[in-house]
């Protein structure tokens, strides 16, 4: 494996989260370490850590950090329940974060009555133990999305589900990885994904960090590629599943979905288990975080829109489930008619 | 009608075009004074005059500032001849830059024999002809456009077709300045156009100073906004059209079209009858202008992508005919099958 995997883009060392900062890639690789929830919570909305399971995580030490930073005994269990809430509310669509704030919770919930330095060991190794599982989950994603990768192809990508969005491999991107390990030979085309980058900042980076043949194009350029027959598959990953399928996952993942279908593409959705969320009956009920106009209209400290102009910045979207080909889980590989629960179970 | 169609983007003053310089938008507003064919030559080729028709005024004026510079009388045909083929090599795609010196150069042909001085004035009238039909063709397809602009409609675009691209209206925007003087009320939706961002930087500014009410959006939000209802129409320019109805236009504009044919949306493609090419048989053999990969990676002199990243940057696409509506035009509003001869005359 290349280097870029073998790093950890969010961990936990001594008593702090340390997070590789990704606003400042890629001229800079920057670690820093957060030592209160409030960090961890800052964190997650300026996007330093971000991608969803990567997101979860975070939350899940930043949970511990903010228990450990309760002074008294006295009622930690409100003192939790209040952390949860507000480690939630950071950033609200990627369900890893609910997700593993309810898994640290039902941890704390079953140590009741027991010592306090147990509850919190047990804590901690509920976190490590989110991150860890996350680290299987993406190998056995990649191994899966590697047997759909062949000699030659061209597979496209949007924003970044790489090992920069997760403990480590990725999902979206686990599968050329393991398709590389293997020998197999392919060309990815990164959408740069506006308006954060994503895709030019983060997935370019660690896939060339990796040997990967990446080529970096604009998002509107998709079609252009798709029409000239450069793409066999689209590989994306995401940040909710409904139970009927349908999948929040980066803003301009729909259009790309669209636009495979037209050209007839395959598009498939890597995600772990803990993406799913049964709680939602289909993808318009999933909140959709809105962002601030300045992510679109300021860029190092230039405008490049006008003053005042109105911006409609939604960061993510709902790909309906009839445009994916199938979900890709630790669990296998997924094709319609996808029943979510069994794709839970396996 | 707003104080954005009043100005010129492009005109002739003295013995000078003078350019809206469309790179220092929206930050500043500076005229710059071209006065030699070199100048011309390189602020087109900069996209500091952008726009197939105002490429095609620019070119046309530059044509003949080239002229003026000629020492002697000798073997003016040959420097004209030699001036034409230089011009024309600025930029690739779009049509008018070639239509508009073809004219120049048939006009030039048809003074033969005559005065020096009468041939030059001849000529620099031709110029400005190539202008003035360029703005009363602009504002017939601004009322075909207008008649298709329904109250409360929401109508996206990409790029800018706009004043700024012509010699006055635009074409794809002009209907949206009728639309606003008959008091039909509407929205528009930018794409913000990347990598040059002409959306963002050109088209909002031009419509906020019009008074139309624009929403800007990074160019993955448009399947987001269709999906949503909020568009009723696509109106997009052109930079060529063949002569099967294949169109080429900035980078993206494939990509809106399948979008839009996916959501059920109509999209209407304006353009003077100076852009069809019944030279080329179809899209496939338009040339498209592959720019430098600065454009895509570096962002007001800051990366955003690894070094020596792979980008592959065309500045165009081609939308096939089928994923047009109607090609509107100053001799009306054509549906398929159309035919582009018939386009030309009306």
């Amino acid at each position: 494996m290349g280097e870029s995997t073998a790093f950890r883009s969010v961990h936990f060392q001594g008593h702090s989260v340390v997070l590789l900062d990704q606003t400042r890639l890629p001229e800079a690789v920057v670690f820093i370490e957060l030592h209160t929830i409030e960090d961890v919570y800052q964190a997650i909305r300026e996007m330093r850590v971000r991608g969803a399971p990567a997101i979860g995580i975070a939350a899940a030490y930043g949970l511990w950090l903010g228990m450990r930073g309760q002074p008294g005994a006295a009622d930690l269990d409100a003192a939790l329940d209040r952390h949860v809430r507000y480690l939630a509310n950071a950033r609200p669509t990627a369900v890893n974060l609910e997700w593993a704030l309810q898994r640290m919770r039902r941890n704390w919930m079953a140590t009741h009555g027991q010592e306090r330095s147990v509850r919190f060991a047990a804590l901690i190794e509920e976190a490590r133990a989110i991150e860890q599982e996350d680290e299987v989950a993406n190998r056995v994603i990649g191994e899966h999305l590697a047997d759909l990768i062949k000699e030659g192809m061209g597979i496209l990508t949007h924003c970044n589900a790489g090992a920069l969005a997760t403990s480590r491999y990725g999902t979206a991107l686990a599968g050329f990885y393991v398709a590389k390990e293997r020998g197999v030979n392919f060309r990815v085309f990164a959408d740069e994904t506006r308006p954060v980058l994503q895709g030019a900042r983060l997935t370019a980076w660690e896939l060339m960090h990796a040997g990967v043949d990446v080529t970096l194009i604009c998002d509107n350029m998709a079609a252009a590629v798709m029409s000239q027959g450069k793409v066999q598959a689209v590989m994306v990953g995401a940040d909710r599943i409904a139970t009927n399928g349908d999948v929040a996952n980066k803003i301009g993942t729909h259009g790309v979905a669209v636009l495979a279908r037209h050209f007839g593409i395959p598009v498939y959705v890597a995600a772990p288990t803990s993406t799913v969320d049964l709680g939602i009956a289909d993808g318009t009920l999933i909140p959709i975080e809105e962002r601030k106009a300045e992510e679109v209209v300021v860029f190092n400290g230039r405008r490049v829109a006008p003053e005042d102009v109105n911006v409609y910045n939604p960061a993510f979207d709902v790909t309906p489930h009839q445009l994916i080909t199938a979900i890709v889980t630790e669990n296998g590989v997924f094709y319609p008619p996808i029943d979510l629960r069994q794709v839970l179970v396996g």
